[in-house]
């Protein structure tokens, strides 16, 4: 009984260190799909969504009942209630890269960014993609200052967020109104992809520590 | 001990509804603010979010509690995991509020928006409002019916959602990029609200039936 539960609860850290994996692959194939304009890339990742809300579901759901009938104390009630957080953050990751896939379709065969802001998204889609990675590792090896981290590497990508905005409210962007609100969504799609990713590492140094440290203002 | 337990539980749901009122208010505030550039109260509402973390942190404290000292099962479970995953939802309530004050506090003393949106502004504030507070009767009453009817409401929060990119999509806008810009983010703030407060009350339907809803698509 005791090593089932102990495998079970194992087994939790193992799906949402996949779930990281699977959202890093889904950014990093939007982003190809974007900068790209690669309509069968944008459509895999379009499709392969619902893969990552079962996912979600399939980890809320062991959560639960690792909750119901094992009623966890200590360390192993923090393992079960990060998951249920960090489940939902990696759930909504998932969507910010299939808003990225949308927008890459939508627009098709037009590309949706400007030729002068793609490298700046390109590097969005990086930093995102590194974090979600990250994000997996400190989940497997509980690493607490790698997850710290996460915080400053996070800081690149407000950088290149706030960067978009100055450009875009200068009187040298000449791309027009309907660019700019696309590259405003999108670049808010990755800045949040960004938060969320520091939000599920800050839920391992909350299990390792018993504290939850301050949230980044976002 | 079963008393003091109870107690505890009904005071969970309390918790969140009140946290519900607490963010309504802060909508209409920053509402208010943005569409009469009113400073004093935009500061009012950046003050405010503090307090809005706090009740966040004190209902996912009393979640944990309740899971660690009383091991609840069935419903009571789904209580504590709704809770958790509610209060959440209502924090992020108050940041998307917050967002709103902000822009409007940059922005002093000119107005972000350009006159011709601010009717739907106003009318997406409503909106918003309206469905944080219909959230706080659902929790506090339980009522399925009326939790499922929070969806629809919600369609009307898109419908604007939508006609403020078609807008700034037309060739008719005359505000430039940078109002294109803010509105693009306000509105996205408000459409994000609004779904958080369709999740919160669909918590509500997960406790009540045990069966969790299938998401709205984002």
């Amino acid at each position: 009984m005791r090593e089932a539960y102990q495998t079970r609860l194992d087994g939790l850290a193992d799906e949402l260190a996949d779930m990281c994996d699977v959202v890093a692959g889904a950014m990093r194939k939007a982003t190809d799909a974007l900068i790209g304009t690669d309509l069968a890339l944008a459509e895999e990742v379009i499709s392969g969504d619902m893969k990552i809300d079962s996912l979600r579901d399939h980890a809320q759901e062991d959560s639960f009942a690792l909750l119901a009938l094992q009623a966890p104390v200590a360390t192993d009630l923090r393992v079960v209630v990060a998951s249920i957080h960090a489940s939902g953050d990696l759930e909504r990751m998932g969507d910010l890269a299939l808003h990225v896939a949308k927008a890459a379709r939508r627009r098709h065969p037009a590309n949706v960014l400007p030729e002068q802001v793609q490298p700046y998204f390109a590097e969005m889609g990086r930093v995102a993609v590194e974090l979600a990675s990250k994000a997996a590792e400190v989940i497997r090896t509980r690493d607490v200052e790698r997850a710290r981290e996460l915080e400053s590497d996070d800081d690149a990508m407000d950088d290149l967020h706030k960067h978009m905005f100055t450009l875009m409210m200068s009187h040298d962007w000449e791309h027009g109104v309907a660019a700019a609100v696309d590259a405003t969504l999108l670049a808010r799609f990755y800045e949040r992809y960004g938060d969320h990713a520091v939000a599920v590492a800050r839920r391992t140094i909350y299990v390792v520590t018993g504290d939850m440290p301050a949230p980044a203002q976002t």
